[in-house]
């Protein structure tokens, strides 16, 4: 007999985040489901990992379909111990979101959802991460869930080569279809808000706003997501950059 | 009058780690430091952003030459934190480390000393990551000293691409040169050390052991530094997988 293919399900928002119940309602059409995730939210967390203090680990469910813990570390800890220690046989794939939230262009570095799919390519199995250009908590998943399946179907009937994941971001609304794309080039201008406590000391809220750089490049994610496709872009775990490369090679010392 | 350089140092053992106050001894050679680090260790902090709680920032010294904070944020808060509120300037610079422990290969995407350099690079500085291979609190960073001098010279004179950074590793003993390298293919096998605590409930810590997926390669960080070589890797933000990018363009939906 076949076995189903085994799913580890992940998130950075937090066990308790609408977008991880939509993405175990989709993969489950798929095969057998594993969720760990932070039991507190955890955005922002991008590929963090927890050395100075231990990890606590709950099993909150358990049933042959569908079995759940909460993590008290980071996305990338909880894949780490998912398939170290939790798991009995390695999964087949690994899936992070869905994020309440857009990760397209720059974000890809800060995000934990997609800290926890690098970690996941890196362990050698296709992985996947989902967002939407949602922030609420309520978001309406609806459309990325069918997205979402399908893209899931076709990394089923593709696979992905070693190292490398996908970083999907959904628009709101009524997505046109999907678009593959690279990471659009931008950054995050940050503005700290300042305030004053109640014992006269200062603290800061980091806030801020995304900057495109290449507003007229047609093949990026930020573009894809502007015209309401959906964004797909293939990210690897090699951070070399090969043409500064060869130009270093005529430095002097 | 020409102002001298204005350099940002920041690093993730914390404000009080040795390795911090080695590199500024190095770039106080070159310019006006301003040193902005995290109050407490925070090693393993990826790219990771504080937008969860406030942040703290706290003015330890200040000298025409050497301005020194503390921060209780992560690295990435700590550079984002320096451009956006504390500087009166652009800084020229930004320098990482010396990180007591390597960043090596995979090592790149979990660091915190790699986390702060990517920052400075995508503030459009160039932008260096420096690493002992020696994780002990008292380490002799003193070969270390003399070749972060020479990279950070050789970076004054030929500065580098915008969005690339540079992660610098330095072997223990007497280095035999500089290698410019990229990153090894390889990963963290992880193991995990289940303990019982005085209330009869399991925790883990984390621990791990380094697999270099190409032992023949002689174009890597990793065997570079096998060889004692101190490795120079340039660091891009774009982490877009183009070989994929095209096959994925065939696939059918």
């Amino acid at each position: 007999m076949s076995e189903r293919p085994l799913i580890l399900v992940t998130n950075d928002d937090g066990i308790h985040a609408k977008g991880i119940h939509e993405l175990v309602e989709v993969v489950q059409l798929f095969g057998e489901v594993v969720v760990i995730a932070p039991e507190v939210a955890m955005s922002g967390m991008s590929n963090a990992i927890t050395s100075d203090k231990p990890l606590r680990v709950q099993k909150l469910s358990e049933d042959p379909r569908l079995t759940v813990y909460k993590c008290s570390g980071t996305p990338v800890d909880c894949v780490k111990i998912a398939f170290n220690h939790l798991l009995d046989r390695t999964p087949d794939y690994v899936v992070s979101g869905i994020n309440h939230g857009s990760n397209s262009s720059i974000s890809v570095i800060y995000s934990g959802t997609m800290g926890a799919a690098v970690e996941g390519c890196l362990h050698g199995v296709p992985s996947i991460g989902f967002s939407l250009l949602d922030f609420s908590q309520d978001a309406d998943f609806s459309k990325a869930k069918i997205f979402a399946a399908r893209i899931f179907q076709a990394v089923m009937d593709n696979s992905l080569p070693k190292y490398t994941c996908l970083n999907v971001n959904v628009p709101t609304g009524s997505p046109k279809g999907i678009k593959f794309c690279r990471q659009a080039s931008g950054k995050w201008v940050e503005e700290f808000d300042k305030r004053i406590d109640p014992h006269n000391r200062s603290y800061f809220w980091l806030s801020g706003s995304f900057i495109n750089f290449e507003e007229e490049a047609k093949d990026t994610d930020i573009y894809a997501l502007e015209k309401n496709y959906v964004s797909v872009v293939p990210v690897k775990v090699d951070m070399t950059c090969y043409e500064t490369l060869d130009s270093l090679k005529n430095w002097k010392f």
